[in-house]
């Protein structure tokens, strides 16, 4: 069932508008061709309405923020949702400062993301207001919380959206029903930008398929593990972090339906 | 005759300013210093006119624009100008939004550039003031338009500038001299910042080659097209779109002289 | 005695607060990450406050300046200073244009760095008020000044910090003991960065060291010279900076507390 979700994101081949971090831009721009999509990044309050009207979807990411970038994607998720496109918000670090927390409140009052995503700690900050946060890595004492999905579904059913945990096992769910996905690979974690990659090859999935949004999440949570994973095999001696950026970025190319389909680890979770 | 052009470069390693959107920034800094120049980014209005007073030329870009920025670039610009030093302007996704283009109208009403680059759509969109921009790449109905040479010619006159018109063939022009370069290769597509990265290549080839601009922009065309068709050659199997990425920084680095003359592909067009 | 240092930042995998220009942002989080620490970009003025208390270090760099970014850096430097985590302080082209010397001035009246790193015009042009940058780069009538470690001495005993003065050979000081660090290899000039990375690397040493500052910057200058001299031997036929860039990451992964203290190649000067 995966598979379809892949051909249809290459058939589509959605221009995806990202308003994003400056640390992680140009990967997710890369991520987002290597994929089959296409990118454009435009972030000023002057601008972004128009931009946005020919996309087919928004990736809001909430590193490196600034109150005009907020601004921003307040006017571009506004527009977004009334021309039904999808958008994913990513909470990056959404714990780690009371600008970063206040600032996405306001968002989600005025806008209707598709797709939640955040560690276990920044999904805990926006479910519950209070952040364990360590800059925007997960604090500890979240990791292992049996707690995170439950406040995933609560989120999901509070902002009628799906909602994507990330982790060691990523959690995925509409607040109905929900998955566990175990691809993936300790090194990702070596590199940056895998959480913002992630996001982005999210909205190229949810944009090229409208009619399966829970499924086009997993497709899309997937394939980046998958990715990961085959990263990691693709090493070899001699290589390291520098290295695996690469072959994280090939993969993502190659990776054709049938592997998505067939290397897909996840299960439906009560 | 162009591998002159790439001695000169080589020779005078030309400092290069750019003022440039922040997806591409690393890279282009990184293409500068492959090809044998140097880079500074410098984007505040308070430094940047005594920034590129110490430059060689000025690389514009107006990907990820804000007010700011154009305030920037006119600055530095009338700066650039007054001493003489070529000004290249990539008029990256002009057409994907009211602000780009009014802003690129006014700064072209204050500036003199010595090259103004953009693909079919977007040198459309500056010649009749109407866009058809699928965001910042080419949209399919200017592909193979006849009187893009025609408009590029007129552009050119208008603006004492040489026009470089990306593609698949590629057209050069000054107005009354008019080259195709028919180098590169499709898997560019696959890897955002070829076209940014064209850029700050040809603003260091003028910089260097001020008796012959239009053959210097010539040069700067056929080598990124090269190296594209090089970095394809050396890519192995199961690689993809992060070892391309790599490989065409190398090629930048290890085309000599001799081989920019040898497999530059290029004729004369009326 | 080095070999101690690197054991130390990996135990304590410090987070690492940077302030940075959009140029090597990511390249510095990379690497931070690739050395075993883990890296935090934040630079509004609302949140840096916060966002510097929950980390270990704070690392400055005064690349693509604005006058936010350095208010930013005001407001993270004083809290950083009050809690007792170290600054690293990258004076980046401070000899390019006024605006640059003249906040890095208004900058060190008001925060106290740990460490102070520039190139050798970037030294003089602090210590003397009188730049003589092309640019980023060094000028050449700087490079084999002899009066460039007094210059770093009295720097060193003026701010109470540890002076870092890179270069062919590289000289750290605390005004009282000096080393000279002679790793490195000519190759990492191909590539944008490397300045940045090691400002990087050097916060999250001394974050992890601070009963031995001026032995956790000949640490962190060896190491980074040391992945320079192994990325080149890494390189194969037909490879240039591309793979250079991607191998010197790898090597930052690599290189353990053993190679560090074998390969480490400096002396005690007077």
């Amino acid at each position: 069932m995966l598979k379809e979700r892949l051909m249809k994101l290459r058939e589509c081949r959605p221009l995806i508008h990202n308003i994003t971090n400056h640390v992680t831009a140009g990967d997710c721009a890369n991520l987002l061709l290597a994929a089959g999509a296409s990118p454009i990044m435009a972030e000023d309050p002057l601008e972004v309405e128009e931009i946005t009207s020919v996309c087919g979807g928004l990736n809001l990411n909430i590193g490196t923020p600034s109150e005009r970038k907020f601004q921003a994607m307040i006017l571009a998720g506004r527009k977004a949702n009334s021309l039904g496109h999808p958008i994913v918000l990513d909470l990056v670090g959404v714990g780690a400062s009371n600008f970063r927390k206040t600032e996405v409140e306001r968002l989600l009052a005025q806008i209707s993301p598709t797709v939640l995503k955040g560690n276990a700690s920044e999904i805990k900050t926006l479910a519950t207001g209070i952040g364990s946060n360590r800059g925007v890595d997960v604090a500890e004492q979240d990791k292992s919380s049996d707690t995170t999905l439950e406040m995933a579904k609560a989120l999901a059913l509070r902002y009628h959206a799906v909602v994507l945990v990330t982790g060691a096992v990523d959690l995925i769910t509409d607040g109905v029903e929900s998955y566990a996905v175990s691809n993936g690979h300790p090194f990702m974690g070596h590199i940056t930008g895998t959480g913002c990659m992630l996001s982005a090859l999210t909205t190229a999935f949810v944009s090229s398929n409208a009619d399966g949004i829970l499924e086009a999440v997993l497709a899309s949570t997937a394939m980046m593990g998958i990715a990961g994973e085959r990263a990691y095999h693709a090493l070899k001696d001699g290589e390291g972090c520098g290295s695996y950026r690469v072959y994280l970025m090939d993969q993502i190319y190659l990776i054709s339906p049938d592997i998505l389909e067939e290397e897909a680890k996840y299960e439906s979770r009560k």
